[in-house]
């Protein structure tokens, strides 16, 4: 039975058993976390002998000779360029191989560009008298974090289940030369677990923009995170973008972080030979060069792109029953209800839960008092601010299966007495 | 007998002796640098078990317990922050242990007060209509490509045998509100190889900045990098800030690049707490954590501070030798001749050659012309400017000691050659 079909008194029955059960399991005085997507220690095992892979004993020549030990390169070892170009879809000269982290690029390339401007040409953005930044929502709260920081207008654009609303991104991109750039997660998108249609892709490579500097930020940060054998497509943006004489429009992210460590990987960006070019002119002040034995490492071990793809099915082996684990526990306690909507991803790191409308910050507010750690409701949007106060981001990969499905219960009673709440407040 | 002292027909035949010298060194077609403070392999070769000190089987847990392999942490490894305060004679709690780059620290530091200004209470130094800077000169080519890079105005302030001209810099400082910052490599300076006299240590600690947002950037690269058995002293600056109660004034940086690895070192900052606590509240929007595997790997090879010390012995039996082949080939070629002047370092990367006034350019364009390759001539002051035209930074560590060798005598070569033109044009 629905939920919303129940009478009053059925409600506060319903309410009754929702919270001696939710007591009893804030009486057990748990502890877990489903709030950051971090692999867990099983995920991390995989990779150990990347640890071996350069030793001692190792040639520390990179392909063209380089000894990666010393200063230099600053654009990464051709090998690695060559395996995160094959995972983006681009040429090797189209790729910079960076640090440890993706969101550390990013986070640069917005400033650079405030800084110095995107080509050299157009100004800088920082001398602009406002920035406005398109993000399509539920999305990343780390990217949402970088506009705030830097004093960027952020402006909503709903997340379909084709991805952002491309009427809405066409209409404003095309006619607001204050919009410089916007977020995408397009493939298992953080958190909704959803890739952009082919139509999608096609729309975005299509885009007009009135501001020439304006800048698509493609985080294609779960391309290879499958969960399943049948996996996601995502048509490659940077042809698309080539065909049209628009390839100067996007940046392209990736890392290994999520593949062989989140604090030691690698990370990438890829970009049309301009584009390169010009923020290398820049980032030859900023550094000598990235940690060219960590990339070696990763390329030795991987061996190349194909040992990469290869390697992601062991953490499906791995991650793929935790997921199962929270959607079996949603199918069997809210879907019946009807109190709550989810896509369940076939890639990524996260389930992007729906309650009813005004629910999620008191269902994340319950799992606290319970013991269990959600991303802080609201955190998916501009702001903090979901203005239907519904969505709510599961990571469900790094507790243990036990934790998880008691976390997961804890979870569903919460979403039951809340809804249970508001409809008794309505 | 001086160059000065001779005749026009003596330096006539002595021009044609060198001219004849260099032209049989051309003939040779080397190829030759000098450019550079990279280590040579043999350096390099010191580190190898570093590879090792981190291998699949090893515990991945930090001191506190966090698995090192994931994220987190922003502001390093435990016992990575105290290796580093004690190099730099601070406090665990003021270290900030980054990634594989001093530079890049650095660099983000200015744009970090650019784009939020210094403390979150003054403006950003952005919104200024103009930031001065100070570079002491000779100095580093790369932090004045920083100030350069940015549009910050750079005043050159005369390096003296004590350090920075202090007169200059209390009377600048204490009297123009746009001087935000200066740079320092206060222990065997890149590229005079002295280090800061006592006085001149306290003086900077005793500056009374017109802007209170002013900072001294300390980069004390080789501050364990000695080169004899009688090394030189720093005095402590953060201990004397601290007795003046003005520690927010100065921000400290330091590396391993020239310990272990330049390209997957580890490099740190130290600065006071409310800094420290500054600066991480806006790096938390740039990045999640640095590779802290890399950390572990180190404070595992060094085992610590007394560690890291013991190993600068090792650097120092491989690099003493190639600084006195050029200090041996100087004392021989030159000295006689009066046509130029050096200091002989106790440490640090660098020898500072200063030619007869207007010779620098030439004398690095002749040793190009004989496969030497140098850092350019005027590279150690603001702009590339050297308005004497006569500084010649000498980087000898990375040829082997024969190549150095022959290098060196080019070098003398082309300066002889060079002075007897000069005289002969005067």
């Amino acid at each position: 039975m629905l939920l919303s079909d129940m009478s009053k008194p059925q409600l506060c029955e319903f309410k009754k058993t929702e919270q001696k059960k939710f007591n009893e399991y804030k009486a057990m005085g748990l502890s877990l976390n489903m709030a950051r997507g971090k692999p867990c220690s099983e995920q991390l095992d995989l990779t150990l002998g990347l640890l071996d892979a350069v030793h001692s004993d190792s040639s520390l020549l990179a392909s063209d000779g380089t000894d990666v030990r010393n200063y230099g390169v600053l654009d990464g070892l051709p090998r690695a360029k060559k395996m995160f170009a094959q995972m983006l879809g681009v040429d090797p000269s189209e790729v910079i191989v960076g640090g440890n982290s993706s969101l550390n690029m990013m986070y640069d390339t917005v400033v650079r560009n405030i800084l110095f401007g995107s080509d050299g040409e157009s100004l800088p953005w920082g001398k602009l008298d406002r920035i406005k930044w398109l993000c399509p929502s539920p999305g990343y709260d780390r990217h949402f974090a970088i506009c705030q920081s830097l004093g960027i207008e952020m402006i909503t654009v709903p997340m379909l289940s084709t991805g952002p609303d491309m009427d809405m991104v066409e209409s404003l991109v095309e006619s607001d030369d204050a919009i410089k750039g916007i977020w995408c997660v397009p493939m298992y998108s953080n958190p909704t677990g959803i890739t952009y249609s082919d139509e999608t892709v096609r729309r975005f490579a299509a885009l007009n923009p009135r501001a020439k500097d304006f800048r698509i930020f493609w985080d294609n940060a779960y391309c290879i995170h499958h969960l399943t054998d049948t996996p996601d497509k995502l048509l490659n943006i940077f042809d698309e973008l080539k065909a049209n004489g628009k390839e100067d429009m996007i940046y392209i992210f990736a890392s290994t972080s999520k593949i062989s460590f989140p604090g030691a990987g690698v990370a990438a960006m890829a970009a049309s030979k301009k584009n390169i070019d010009y923020i290398l002119s820049k980032m030859t002040i900023q550094t000598i060069g990235p940690d060219k034995i960590n990339q070696l490492r990763h390329v030795k071990f991987f061996g190349g792109y194909d040992g990469l793809t290869e390697h992601m099915k062991k953490h499906t082996e791995v991650i793929a029953p935790r997921f199962r684990a929270v959607t079996d526990a949603l199918e069997k306690y809210i879907k019946p209800l009807g109190i709550g909507s989810w896509h369940t991803p076939n890639g990524g790191y996260f389930i992007s839960f729906d309650s009813l409308n005004g629910c999620a910050k008191r269902i994340v507010s319950l799992c606290k008092e319970a013991g269990v750690v959600l991303t802080a409701a609201g955190a998916t949007y501009p702001y903090g601010n979901d203005p239907d106060d519904k969505n709510i981001r599961i990571a469900p990969t790094f507790p243990s299966i036990e934790e998880l499905k008691t976390a997961v219960k804890i979870f569903c009673t919460a979403v039951r007495l809340a809804s249970a709440e508001k409809l008794l407040e309505d």
